[in-house]
């Protein structure tokens, strides 16, 4: 990447984190207490359905997943959902916001080693709230120069970004695991991005066609970040 | 105030819009949903209790306080809350997320006979999604230099703001309606505070003594602000 690079800005969950297997674990138990209702296939289908059409409304993180679970329990339930279950859910969902963040192979190796030529940012979106108790957990704090977290991942909130950290888009480099919300906004305001799949991806970030394009790379792993920029 | 202020902040909720009463709104209808099962008394105590004990867990919001609701309706119900109460609460929350914003008298007449003057910062806690779209449907957003959402309005958090606005504690003014979050902390990293009182106060914003503080003042409605800063 021959680049004037002067930010880095790291994506957090499934890209210094492991997050997505959280939201599956606990989609996991939802089916299991739902089976007396329907398939796990309906179960699923509905589930997403109901996350996809409250998104606009409640956004990422957990709390508005644990609604949109809610509510399809209800709605799984002919609208007569038990009280067990009910508690059962909402429990889930504490469990889940107070997960333990586990840090993914490579991750401070690869900060120490970029700390000391770059500025280093945390560019994340969800709930204020669970993403910097993530960050406290993860012990990463020291690492960043800034910290932003974005409502949604998209062009226009990229922008304000480079603007607040006054840089032009050609100086900074962005790196996670969504194609959707860490590749392709920054490839299309200017910026660089280096794509490091995890293996599992939400449906919601999935994009449908290939991205050729020379300002981006994609490794293999969050440590070959290191042969890609030095 | 004989000060050198260059950034004025504004809090958001029931300084600059309406809020506080929508929360209220709410809890009166789960009230009178509810009224089966307990007195509106041993109700609200539940709630509050239950609502302070997630606060660490759920931060501060709507999504959070719709948990909050559920759970106490499933508590107050004796574990066996029926789907039809549990569909209206989740409704009941759906519509307060998209609440309509109402803007509290003269608020842009204040804005406007400030901004060519200081640099207006718009600083608010609780959910992003939520606030960034309370201040999309304001209409305010132009008079903003910059936004900042909170997870928590305490010491910590107006000190990174100064920092990324590159200011003194001295050369900023909080303006807001909580003496808790919008006076307190400025006042003690150094900065300068405008109380102005709403007529509904959350208990949780209450504190239990007075300030007298010569960076601080207090007057009865928005429009003053322009007879103390001008």
């Amino acid at each position: 990447m021959h680049a004037n690079i002067k930010v880095i800005a790291f994506d957090a969950d499934d890209t210094l984190w492991a997050n997505e297997g959280y939201f599956q674990e606990v989609e996991q138990t939802y089916y299991d207490l739902m089976a007396p209702y329907a398939s796990q296939a309906e179960l699923s289908r509905s589930l997403h359905e109901t996350i996809l059409q409250n998104l606009p409304l409640y956004g990422y993180g957990t709390k508005g997943f644990i609604l949109s679970l809610t509510e399809a329990a209800l709605v799984a339930s002919g609208e007569n959902l038990p009280g067990t279950l009910l508690r059962k859910i909402l429990e889930l969902g504490k469990r889940q916001i107070d997960q333990p963040v586990e840090l993914l192979d490579g991750v401070e190796e690869v900060l120490s080693a970029l700390r000391p030529r770059y500025r280093l940012v945390l560019a994340t979106k969800g709930d204020l709230l669970d993403q910097e108790r993530k960050l406290r957990k993860s012990g990463l704090m020291p690492y960043f120069h800034h910290i932003e977290i974005m409502s949604e991942k998209d062009e226009g909130n990229y922008t304000k970004l480079i603007k607040h950290l006054d840089i032009n888009a050609s100086e900074l480099l962005m790196i996670g695991n969504s194609l959707k919300s860490d590749v392709l906004p920054v490839l299309k305001i200017g910026g660089y991005a280096i794509h490091v799949p995890y293996h599992i991806t939400w449906a919601h970030e999935m994009i449908d066609h290939d991205i050729d394009d020379d300002r981006m790379a994609v490794v293999a792993n969050l440590r070959d970040v290191l042969k890609v920029v030095s």
